[in-house]
């Protein structure tokens, strides 16, 4: 049996949703935050709403301003739309329709699963017709023998997870939006997560794809099985491409065998050099056991602490460890990891540590990470940034930012997948912030540039990283970038202003 | 410490190429055999080889027909093409300047790694310029901490997997074809092979691509990181597309670490029926272990007991079975596998069985299901199918052909990756029949489409199975691939007659 799933984010994204809904709390709207320009797009009128209400029924048309506000608005803040109309599909039949209506009527459409996403990817930036994914949240089909679950790409990632359970299987990815996120936003934003040490990444666990093009043409490129080499391996251009070279509306994913043995360590140190060898170790030691390595500054669970309420099992280190190990054979697991701890302990790279299996500390212990991103947030206004960096070099940029922004900040931290060279940085202030903006922002992306990093490891490039591609890719990519977009959505209605570089 | 490298297919697949070099056991001309015309491409001229002189310089653009013949013809011998001109680039410079003076002199090319493939796609149809990539074979660097090798596309699996091994790493495919075969070539073709079914398929573990496009222009679409999400994935548009988009010149890999404890059980059993049951029976006990699952039924096994003279470990049964698991503890494995063994012969599944972590005697083991394939081209001519197909119809297909081909063949059996619902299906015969190849195809396509499975689970099309894609592929999808290939390839000059559906 795997951990059962915390909840705590899922309760708190609601509630910051509701904030959002008093006009008091709503962020700027988005073009008036940031310098961007409406694209020549049609503009929604009487005949288009009527057209909609014919493909999806009136109750799936809404054009309450009120009731479209959280779909308006992302998760952090950072951006807002003024989208006039939500359509709300439940099959893949009226996607179709409803993108070969607004491409003929050259109508912009942002696409959206859970709203989860932290580049403000998942909202309009104009007046956008949103496309909600949420009603398409059928789950098809459980192969048990062959590990593979087909289902419909609204279907929200928690919920997966505890289809999948009950067939001894477990989802291939886990993120601490789960309780809110889809699996076709996951796919779409290529999420990484905290499993992804263990099952890889979903280029390789996404088995089959069904997507819409922008002009309404169903891609029917769904495969049932783990091998498939026939032809372009055309599903790809779905994952990771954000909704700007189609829609996805149905998915099949290789499930793992569901872990009998599920064992965490929560570990205290006190500093990164013996954090990065006690990672070297569990990589050794634990092997393939090894199914989560999440790094914790000192300040990133001071925040979860403060914001929640909660203890920690530790006192106080300047690095946490998280670490999990998901097996078949309890006694194998836990002498494996005693093995491991003892060792760690003994050559002084852990300074103390506490070990469990039981699901309700386990789930305590993951929650410590889980919700550092949410207890940000509620701090106020967060500058979140998310990069791969060379091991060596990790943890360097923590204190470099640190002292670039000074006092203008609350908390500048980092966290992350450091089993996947991933952090996670941080800097949390009161309310968005002119001046921290322009000391963060070139500056994250050039020093990451400068270590051949990637400027967005697994949050994508959305609305707010447009121009920082050029760290990450060369002109030809970005080139190619461009000729794919212009094949795939030539009228642009997919998704504006986001993922390729804008022009203004 | 992994197993050593098996060497017979190497030196197997020399002696089967100094054989076709003989004229006499050559096979038919690619244009006489099958139904093809020539595209409108231009015809090699003295100025074209200046040219090339001028790229490779002249020992590196070789003309000489005899040397020039075993790069003509493919493995299988199922193919023969009559290029005239043949270049060994080792730079992707060199690469680059290539393609972009047979793009502006609209001369078609056939790139070529191992020159292993089994479905007629790395040698050329007609005169095409053959590019072999076997001097690019410069390992760059090994990243011992991440696990990730950057290397050019022309290294040799096995030498990789030789190099990776002495930094504690594993390389994440393995294959009969080892000896030979290039990683490009691998990537290129989206190679499964046997340890898919542990580490994933190759687009979740290549990193980062180098890919010349074929008008010269080189993609930079490297990355040193297992996570990075900015903009398009563009990398996955060359795996799996056989160079028909763009040449391979340099990868990214990730490495798993190198399993410390491995071991190898070869199974008799009565019937598939058991064999399906072992094998899940295995995903649960093994569970994170397991690392090969393997088919073998009586023919396979009594084809290379004949060829190459060995002796089997066990006496003869309808199916055998073979797994390995890959761990970092000899005592908890050999724990695991003893339970699971003893279950499964109690309940009569398993008949006989035998288990080793020998070096020896594992590569011993192994030979049994690696040469299979080598030891029937031997017997004359091989028509070779590899289909995805649900595991509780996985082995009837075996027996229908038996019936179909009846006494025109020597053997009709399968083998193959049951782990991951992959079957080989193969119809050896004294030479190439065209009875036989009627009767075979496209039955064995239109049987798989049935039952909603792949034509080509991991052979990739090539040029002998372009006419069948449509079994696995939707007409929408087709068109897209076309449409890939244009905005690629406007001239079409990247192995033509290849993987996209022929107008003949």
């Amino acid at each position: 049996m795997y951990r059962p799933l915390a909840n705590i984010w899922k309760f708190n994204f609601n509630s910051l949703k509701r904030c959002y809904q008093s006009s008091k709390a709503l962020p700027d709207l988005t073009k008036d935050r940031y310098a961007v320009k409406r694209g020549d797009y049609a503009t929604i009128d009487d005949n288009d709403i009527k057209h909609f209400e014919s493909i999806v029924s009136s109750s799936r048309c809404i054009t309450d301003t009120s009731d479209i506000e959280p779909y308006n608005v992302d998760f952090l803040g950072a951006v807002r739309g003024y989208s006039q109309v939500l359509l709300k599909p439940k099959t893949t039949e009226e996607v179709s329709a409803i993108l070969k209506y607004c491409n003929s009527r050259k109508l912009a459409v942002a696409s959206q699963g859970g709203n989860t996403g932290l580049v403000g990817g998942s909202v309009p930036v104009f007046d956008e017709v949103i496309l909600s994914m949420q009603l398409m949240n059928k789950i098809e089909h459980v192969d048990e023998t062959a590990g593979i679950l087909v289902c419909q790409s609204g279907c929200i990632l928690e919920k997966l997870e505890e289809h999948v359970s009950n067939c001894g299987l477990s989802m291939p990815i886990d993120l601490g939006a789960k309780g809110t996120c889809h699996i076709g936003g996951n796919v779409s934003t290529n999420a990484g997560g905290l499993r992804l040490i263990r099952y890889g990444n979903l280029h390789g666990n996404v088995l089959g794809v069904e997507a819409v093009k922008a002009d309404g043409t169903i891609l029917d490129l769904m495969s049932n099985f783990k091998k498939d080499n026939t032809g372009y391996h055309l599903k790809h251009l779905f994952i990771g491409s954000e909704g700007t070279l189609g829609v996805i509306t149905k998915l099949a994913i290789a499930c793992p065998t569901a872990s009998k043995a599920v064992n965490v360590a929560f570990l205290g140190l006190e500093s990164y050099d013996a954090l990065l060898k006690t990672f070297l170790a569990a990589k050794r030691d634990l092997g393939e056991i090894l199914s989560a390595c999440e790094l914790i500054d000192k300040l990133s669970l001071e925040a979860v602490l403060q914001q929640y309420k909660l203890n920690s099992p530790l006192s106080e280190y300047p690095f946490y460890l998280l670490l999990e190990t998901s097996g078949s054979n309890m006694e194998h697991d836990e002498e494996k990891i005693s093995h491991f701890l003892e060792s760690a302990m003994e050559r002084g790279d852990i300074l103390d540590g506490t070990v469990t299996n039981e699901t309700s500390k386990v789930a305590r212990i993951w929650q410590l990470r889980e919700t550092i991103s949410t207890a940000l947030v509620k701090e106020g206004y967060v500058f979140k940034y998310d990069v791969s960096l060379p091991l060596s070099h990790f943890y360097d940029i923590v204190p470099v930012m640190r002292e670039r922004v000074g006092d203008l900040a609350y908390r500048v931290c980092g966290y992350g997948h450091v089993g996947d060279s991933n952090l996670h940085l941080n800097v949390s202030c009161a309310e968005f912030n002119q001046e921290i903006y322009k000391r963060v922002e070139p500056f994250v992306y050039e020093y990451t540039s400068k270590l051949r990093g990637s400027v967005s490891a697994e949050h994508g490039i959305g609305f707010l990283k447009t121009n920082y591609l050029k760290y990450s890719k060369q002109p030809e990519a970005l080139n190619l970038m461009k000729e794919m977009k212009a094949v795939m959505d030539p009228n642009g209605i997919l998704n504006p202003y986001k993922v390729l570089p804008r022009q203004n």
